[in-house]
């Protein structure tokens, strides 16, 4: 079964949550059930960029030709890689060559592949991205997936979306609950302001989420990518 | 027993290392065995800065005059805790009250309490700290920690640092790694300079690790707290 590849980079770091800092290969797939109003990867789902269909021996080939020796982790992100019910057989070669995989999803559509993924980072979308949580869903993922190596990840741009945020911490108490800084400006080229933005952003975060004794067992993260990198893509 | 304290203060998030991102208290402890070069709490150890000796019981109480009810999580750190013999009684009276506890030490002195904390980093320092590591105790320190939840974390100025990282990641393979950009400039007050210098710094050192095979599995991360508050003390 074939899986619509966007871009294979790395290696680089994970950027983001329950992984932060980890040398890994990213994976990118097509397509999103989703239109997040601030989505950083529109590339995958609005039609300005293309996919190549590739069946997982494809992807390991490919993962090893661009990455060498120099990896043993693997991070499936999208888009929507929940989508793609080849992901499973993409697992299972990833793990025969030793390396582990970790993956990003809303929590929107279910795969029983997913109990394969060694780092599984559900992260529902706060208000201000304008899509709708179907909380049943949510709630069928974090039963199906109580014994794995979970957490649950939020992006935060406001105050409601923090409420937001709150909401599903209370929810779902004893799963690992990441806050992440929002990325309001994900086309400006200008690095610089950028950072300087961004570190505000996450200096608000910070300051809101010490005041909430709701969330004093949660980690509050950047995203480390746009720290070094900015808005640019495939590293 | 007493312990010496320099700062307590809170709650904030923990800006490096395995608990990242994670909102908790901080307990400074005054006194350290080494004097590495780039020390960034030289305050602690060369005289500048004052102790008050304060039983566990007095910084409990300090912790919840300080933090209120915002917390769940202390993070114990000096110049080198693991001097003081009654960090002991502190841990045990911080699980008391339901709080995780997290220190972080650069493996030259043991204590039994170390068995008692949730988050150990062990901090071996590299060439450029001018420090000489006694491999003897460190190698105690790794056995004796088998069953702990403990990190290596090592900070990196230059080449020969990462070659004593390969080297240190080597020899204790399966305990999770940390590399972490060292802050040259420990006294400067130009916030904006020095985040720029510690972002291009952090992407020298990704390069760098993703260039060795040893640091397959390894993470790589800044001090969030250099790059939101630069060189300022107790936030
Ligand atoms: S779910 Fe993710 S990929 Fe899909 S639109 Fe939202 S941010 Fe973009
Ligand atoms: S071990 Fe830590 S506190 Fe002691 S001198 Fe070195 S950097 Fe400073």
């Amino acid at each position: 079964m074939k899986i619509p590849v966007m871009e294979i980079f790395g290696p680089t770091i994970q950027g983001e949550g329950m992984v932060i800092g980890q040398k890994t290969m990213f994976v990118r797939t097509g397509g999103c059930d989703y239109s997040c109003s601030w989505c950083d990867s529109k590339f995958t789902w609005d039609g300005t960029g293309k996919s190549t269909a590739m069946k997982a021996e494809e992807i390991i080939d490919s993962l090893k030709e661009i990455g060498e020796e120099a990896f043993s982790h693997i991070t499936i992100s999208g888009g929507n890689p929940a989508l793609h019910k080849g992901i499973g057989e993409l697992i299972n070669q990833c793990h025969e060559q030793g390396w582990k995989v970790a993956i990003e999803t809303q929590g929107s559509f279910w795969q029983d592949w997913l109990l394969d993924i060694d780092d599984v980072t559900i992260s529902p979308k706060p208000p201000s991205s304008l899509m709708k949580t179907d909380f049943d869903q949510l709630d069928l993922f974090m039963q199906n997936l109580i014994d794995a190596n979970v957490s649950l990840k939020v992006v935060i741009f406001n105050e409601e979306d923090f409420t937001y945020a709150e909401m599903i911490h209370t929810r779902y108490p004893v799963v690992p609950f990441y806050l992440q800084v929002g990325n309001d400006d994900v086309l400006t080229v200008d690095d610089q302001a950028l950072v300087s933005s961004l570190l505000k952003r996450f200096e608000w975060l910070i300051d809101r989420s010490m005041k909430s004794t709701i969330m004093n067992d949660a980690k509050v993260l950047p995203q480390l990518h746009a720290l070094i990198w900015g808005n640019k893509r495939g590293v």
